[in-house]
């Protein structure tokens, strides 16, 4: 960034500042490459529309021709608000915010409003009373929430892990069912054909997200599915023990794979079926989600999981907020995709 | 807070914003009170002090016969500096900075250094051209690190969950020495003699003020000491089961009481244990520190833990630095006290 501004001989009497022609020449592109760029329209490889986004922020480019920057200024910082309190989840996204913007010279307001509208209502009004120049919303969990605001008009919003319920919000998502249907193709690959699902409570978005992709994968196969075999019901070690006793210890059909909605419910599994003396991979083979590392190599055998890629998730959700607060405008839900990682929990 | 400012007739001509007559008539106190509580001198009760402090702070008194305060007008943000990547350690020290600040309006910019000095500096810089009322830097370990600077005078820093090298700046830190102590005495009263400790490595200052408590206990009960009953290794479950391996399957005389430098090695410890039959709390009792939940309850038997109480530490880190702003001069190292939580590792 620089302290004097260049100022082009194309400048208007009385503007001060980068005008449109200092963006697009130190963008490399013309003049009506950088308008469309800045003002979201036309036909760009998206590489040169962020290149243009990214020159215009960089010089404090404050463009004087769309609605939503006529009366504000940039005041290089933006708000993360999380609604939920700051956990596992959100930390990794929170990182990856930070890094991206500081990258741009924005300092970020930190808000926590642990599910309390009152005090959601609080921070935001502290947050537009220090002009920000975007927002990003996030949780702990991905359900569907209440769009936040009111909010001035033209106001970039980003929800990340958490989805607004209004059409015109952009939110960024984890695809958790295409990454349940890479667990459940990758048991299949190693051999199993009669494959459980051990998950947590069915009011969380993600237990059924995740159980499109379980039962995607066994049609896909053309495996048949085993009633017993879908088990509801909590987020912890205990629940996955438990969960190996009802499949284990019964008169019915034992699995030969496990999926788990999260490393804690498989963590529980691996260590049921030892006690047993039933073989993992062996006998059976068992792939978790969240790739929590604390318990991914605690386990014994360490366990095959599904990266929810939550530090790209923040990455991505920060190059997002800074092409809207150059101009861009975006809405709708974006999946990113899930990376499985294998470990001796599979490997046959 | 009010946005009148409220004038009393004592007001200077010309000058604007609440006066020193406000703070006191506002906190029901004397003139001369208000003016030893902001200036922390004299003697008042804590209570007297925090409560002028808070009134200064909400209605915006600037006090102009305070040097560092000259020149700084209030921006009603502060910065939190992690100098490591956000853990575990750090989160409910935000939590709870977040909800003090919270309560006075004051807004929370918060960076992340990991390590790299240069992305220190950048990020105080950008503070400081923020204009920052005071400064929190934490750490995930509360080893010394060299002092966040160079700063200007009078700028108030708290140090929470890490300590600087700088005898004017002040530390906030858990008391782990006493921590180690109760868990130590907690393991003679519930009879063990033959306690060991297993823990982390020791370029930790945790692992060495852990160490010069459960030395301290033994001691104050006679207990002799067992040269091979110290094991320091990892932070990991991993390590918890190595150890008691070293322990329990060789020729030498067997602990009856672990402490555990945190809940990963005692979750280790107790998982080995089980596995030889060797029954806890009832052949050997077992504490680890860090109260962790995700580990504490998961172990079978649930773990008896030290709480480090990192969220009362950030609450007072918070009420600190709104007096330092306030214009209290503090300094030192402070240490809070860690509390013992008894599960049944350790009822007998």
């Amino acid at each position: 960034m620089s302290d004097t501004p260049p100022n082009g001989p194309g400048d208007k009497a009385g503007r001060h500042g980068p005008t449109i022609r200092d963006v697009a020449r130190l963008a490399g592109v013309s003049i009506g490459t950088a308008s469309k760029a800045l003002n979201a329209n036309g036909r760009l490889r998206q590489e040169t529309r962020d290149k243009v986004n990214e020159v215009a922020l960089q010089i404090g480019y404050r463009p004087n021709d769309m609605a939503q920057s006529l009366h504000r200024t940039r005041s290089m910082t933006v708000g993360v608000l999380s609604t939920d309190s700051f956990g596992r989840f959100t930390l990794p996204i929170f990182q990856a915010l930070e890094e991206q913007f500081a990258d741009q010279g924005i300092a970020i307001f930190m808000c926590n409003a642990t599910d309390d509208p009152a005090r959601e209502r609080q921070h935001l009004d502290q947050l537009l009373g220090k002009r920000i120049d975007g927002l990003v919303v996030t949780a702990r969990r991905a359900d569907k929430r209440a769009p936040v605001g009111p909010l001035p008009p033209g106001l970039p919003v980003i929800y990340v892990y958490s989805q607004a319920d209004d059409g015109d919000a952009l939110s960024l998502l984890s695809d958790e069912e295409d990454g349940a249907r890479q667990a459940v193709n990758h048991l299949i690959e190693v051999g199993c054909t009669r494959i459980a699902y051990l998950t947590g409570p069915e009011h969380f978005e993600a237990v059924l997200q995740r159980k499109l992709g379980y039962h995607a994968a066994l049609a896909e196969a053309g495996l048949p599915e085993h009633p017993g075999y879908y088990l509801s019901g909590k987020w912890s070690e205990a629940w996955g023990r438990e969960a190996v006793a009802a499949l284990f210890d019964g008169a019915g059909e034992r699995p030969d794979g496990l999926f788990c909605g999260n490393d804690q419910i498989a963590r529980g599994a691996v260590d049921a079926l030892r006690e047993r003396g039933i073989k993992v991979p062996e006998e059976v083979a068992i792939v978790g989600f969240d790739n929590w590392e604390v318990m991914t190599s605690a386990a014994r055998p360490p366990l095959t999981s599904v990266d929810m890629n939550l530090s790209a998730l923040g990455h991505e959700a920060g190059r997002l907020l800074i092409g809207m607060i150059g101009g861009e405008r975006l809405r709708g839900i974006r999946r990113l995709p899930c990376t499985l990682v294998v470990r001796e929990s599979t490997k046959r």
